[in-house]
């Protein structure tokens, strides 16, 4: 039962469901269907899809989250970021409006599902550390940038395309002669009022002395507000026969049952994309669980989350979305709304279901510039530049991995863009390991501590060089101890004892063994001891099962004092006393 | 002058040349040419080129390394597995046999010096350390297999080809119908007599009372006698015309002045298999050097090293060679043999340009199926499956990285293995690292000492949790972090503050200094406490840097006992006293 309960977290907070979560839940539920209709349009435009398909992608996902996942507020649907990746994989394999293409955006998500459970399974969710949180950061600041550019197209009333920021622009400006300036009316007006309404309605609105939910709640239904008038303003002037472009005719129906298309090119093409989109989504998705969670001091499982969202995924694979994510903005306003539980994510299911069956036909005429204004506004919050300012204050390694990841995103796409961030922050965290700082320490008079030689006044011994090693070792760092020491032992002719304070020493691997040994059996050769101080517990364990504790020219002390009463102490008379 | 001392070191053991090191060195040069005639054309049969490559090869070069190298004793040619890579590579982009084939091996070496100079010139020597060494040991051992079963067609006397062990099986096997038995005869009785020498002959000789000098010398000589022996029985009995495959002309030159192919096509497809080389070679010669200088304390520099080396490979580039490094054997000898400074080296490259002009008939009838006896017997030396053992007893991690080089390497060829071999040694040092060892610790009674709670009889506080990171923070533990401190304050409601002990974090990158500022944020929603203790100077500077320390919800205490005195105290007074 404990098991069960672990991998279906719903039995868990199900068995106390009470009548004042269920209203709570309510109420959190239709707010966050308001705000999603035109959000969920949006990103299937954003994702090259039908606008239904963005409508299909909030409904069964949010049900199998609601099931399988362990935060109590997360909202599950299409995100900005994914469904930018989303179009940038498919549209690698499958012309955007061919049945291909949606099959693909299927397959994608199936994919995309499948990893997220293989993950969930095998507990690894720690892989989606490998992402640092300043290549992260610069990653969704570039996604932004790229996101608000693709939508000018829509804003503009012009077809272009393009993956990089530098395609996007050149094809824009191909393209500026077909501009249809109704729609940029339109577009810039929608994209005006958001802006507003985002920056300036909620102080407005507190002078005024409306209430805080209410406030909040109209501050929330800008968008609703931008799609209805707009869409009026096409139907009444008739500006679709202007040229202006419009979503059209959405299906009536209950999402369909669809299967991903499963032939081994697409998969071939599609597997990497896929597994880039689930790492993303699932890093996107724990952050915010972590930081709604914190709030109420409630925990949430990171590798029961993959299982969470990977039903999810796998539920948009087989009823007509694409793939999905925990959104930041969609949960913080459910969470803002009181929602208490998952079932709040249901009641939302069952609200955008009904929406999907009864007020399609009324967005028939809500102009594609509306959408575009609606995302434009959403993703120009995620563009943050002062990761660069603060990284840069910070360390120069972090600001050269941020740096990369914006401008390898902006210019060569987003998958290169991440791969690459990552790439880059492994290999400085290899570098800045390689070489360790190591300090000569010595002891400070009248205690029994030990401090480096150039920062400290201390006592020191010509024959006796003691050298902490602030690194854990292993093959990055090995060859490095092995010149640090050997450097030490070609400068003084007098040095008689070698001791290695191991206090910060966390891991020794074969590597760093074998250095060890080497370290050793040169010492002895030169007739100097080597001696180990200060090593913890795990290390000492694992260096038991080698040959180096018994072959060692030398002792191991417990502290680096007693090393020093043992090696140093005949010196230290005639220097101390 | 210094700096000029440090590119050029010959300015260095040049100015104290006597006569003493003059006789010594010609002693050494003379036993390393007789030793390297045979072995210089084994090692060009076995990159696929012409025999008298494997001479050029060792000329140039040696007389670069010894005016460039920092090492007194290292011998700088063609060695087994820089052979072996450079057969793998050039055969991918030329028929063996063809001048393209031989211009390829000139445009490897090119590259392959270019590179390693400019390693040298940044001083980014450091980046071989990415090869741990069980992933090195494991590679040497799987190319040695490879090597020997790549001669095997040599002493059958039939063509195979494949440059994994696979192919190369499935080949033989497909061609074992066409063996000729005369060159069986020769390979099989060279291979004995030469396994004999190794492993019998220098035994025997002592007890026969032979001195040292001349039992080494005698035992060093074997490849020559198996030379000179097969080759008279092929001239003596006409074997050549029974199929027995030879040697063959050799042009009697100085080695002549050559230039690489540097079209886009071949650069770009020799571009990394170059680095490979490059690296690999070069880690090979570094220990090779590090072991013998050590020896007489002598230093070596391993940048200056990559200088050396890449002038010796620009070398070997234009005079008709290959690409070189410093070989484990011939330096060995050399260093036996008495050679004192490099000046050893630069009389060697004499002796074997006197060879390369006045002996290169002699070999005419040299059979194929003698040199791959001598590459046989020398590789079978690498293979050494003890690493498997070794690491397996020492570390689980580090066997994985060895049992998958080894076996990549076997199953998919050098360049695949090798690279997995990095890769999943860095995933390994990651994925160790990503859940870092972290101890609940408290006060060791009547001490100043903090142990590990499950360890030790240790004196707690409820209201306090104090955790020892043993690790530095940083990406990839980040998030661990943070998970562990939510479920250590979510466990106990009576927990009022939270320590975390800094002695043994020696970096906190900008995605652990997030982390801990979302603590720092979760910790104050709580109404929790964290404190920081024994925060080590360079980090505590880093932190400055930021807003944590100022906006930490607690104090920044030097020891861990002082943070106890303060956070702690209330309680232990009820606990100690």
């Amino acid at each position: 039962m404990h098991t069960l309960r672990r991998y279906l977290p719903i039995l868990d907070w199900g068995r106390t469901y009470n009548r004042s979560a269920l209203s709570n839940d309510l109420v959190a539920a239709v707010i966050v269907t308001i705000m999603l209709i035109p959000q969920s349009l949006a990103y299937a435009l954003l994702a090259g899809l039908p606008p239904e398909a963005g409508i299909y992608a909030s409904i069964a996902p949010i049900v199998l989250y609601a099931i399988f996942g362990t935060s109590r507020a997360l909202a599950v649907g299409p995100v900005a970021v994914v469904s930018l990746l989303t179009a940038s994989a498919i549209g690698q394999v499958a012309e955007q409006g061919t049945a291909g293409y949606a099959v693909a955006a299927l397959t994608l998500a199936f994919l995309s599902g499948g990893f997220l459970m293989l993950l969930g399974v095998l507990r690894l969710g720690f892989l989606a550390n490998f992402l640092s949180h300043p290549v992260i950061a610069g990653f969704i600041t570039a996604s932004g940038i790229l996101i608000a550019t693709s939508q000018l197209k829509h804003i503009l009333g012009v077809s272009a395309h393009g993956h990089t920021l530098p395609e996007m622009l050149t094809s824009l400006f191909a393209h500026l002669g077909d501009t249809n300036w109704i729609t940029v009316l339109i577009g810039v007006s929608a994209a005006g009022f958001l802006f507003w309404v985002r920056g300036n309605l909620k102080p407005l609105l507190k002078r005024l002395g409306t209430g805080p939910v209410l406030t909040d709640f109209l501050a929330k239904g800008g968008p609703v507000v931008a799609v209805v008038a707009t869409t009026v303003a096409v139907w009444g002037f008739g500006l679709a026969e202007q040229g202006v472009k419009i979503v059209g005719d959405v299906p009536q129906s209950l999402p369909p049952l669809t299967l991903p298309g499963l032939s081994s090119d697409l998969v071939g093409a599609l597997m990497v994309p896929a597994i880039l989109i689930s790492i993303i989504g699932f890093v996107e998705s724990v952050s915010v669980a972590q930081t709604l969670a914190a709030k109420k001091r409630q925990r949430i499982d990171p590798d029961q989350e993959l299982i969470g969202l990977g039903a999810a995924n796998l539920g948009a694979a087989f009823s007509g979305g694409f793939p999905v994510t925990g959104g930041f903005s969609r949960s913080v306003v459910n969470y803002d709304a009181g929602a208490e539980t998952p079932a709040a994510g249901i009641y939302t299911a069952i609200g955008l279901a009904i929406a999907a069956v009864a007020l399609t036909p009324l967005v028939y005429f809500l102009p594609n510039a509306t959408l575009a204004a609606t995302i434009i506004v959403a993703v120009l919050t995620l563009v943050d530049f002062s990761i660069l300012k603060k990284t840069w204050d910070y360390s120069r390694a972090d600001f050269s991995a941020v740096a990369a990841t914006i401008l390898l995103t902006l210019g060569l796409g987003v998958e290169v863009g991440v791969a690459a961030g990552v790439a880059i922050s492994v290999l400085l965290h290899l570098y800045k390991t390689s070489r360790p700082h190591v300090a000569e320490v010595g002891l400070v008079p009248g205690t029994q501590h030990f401090r480096n030689i150039h920062r400290h006044e201390v006592e020191t011994c010509p024959s006796v060089v003691t050298l902490r090693v602030d690194e854990s070792l292993y093959f990055v760092n090995a060859r490095f101890l092995e010149d640090l020491v050997q450097s030490h032992v070609t400068e003084g002719c007098a040095i008689k004892h070698v001791v290695l304070m191991f206090s910060a020493v966390n891991e020794v691997d074969y590597s760093a063994l074998e250095s060890l040994e080497a370290i050793n059996a040169r010492l002895r050769d030169m007739g100097v001891g080597l001696h180990l101080s200060e090593v913890k517990g795990p290390v000492m364990d694992r260096l038991k099962r080698s040959h180096l504790i018994q072959d060692l020219n030398g002792e191991v002390f417990l502290s680096q004092f007693e090393a020093w009463q043992k090696v140093g102490h005949p010196k230290l008379h005639h220097v101390a006393e």
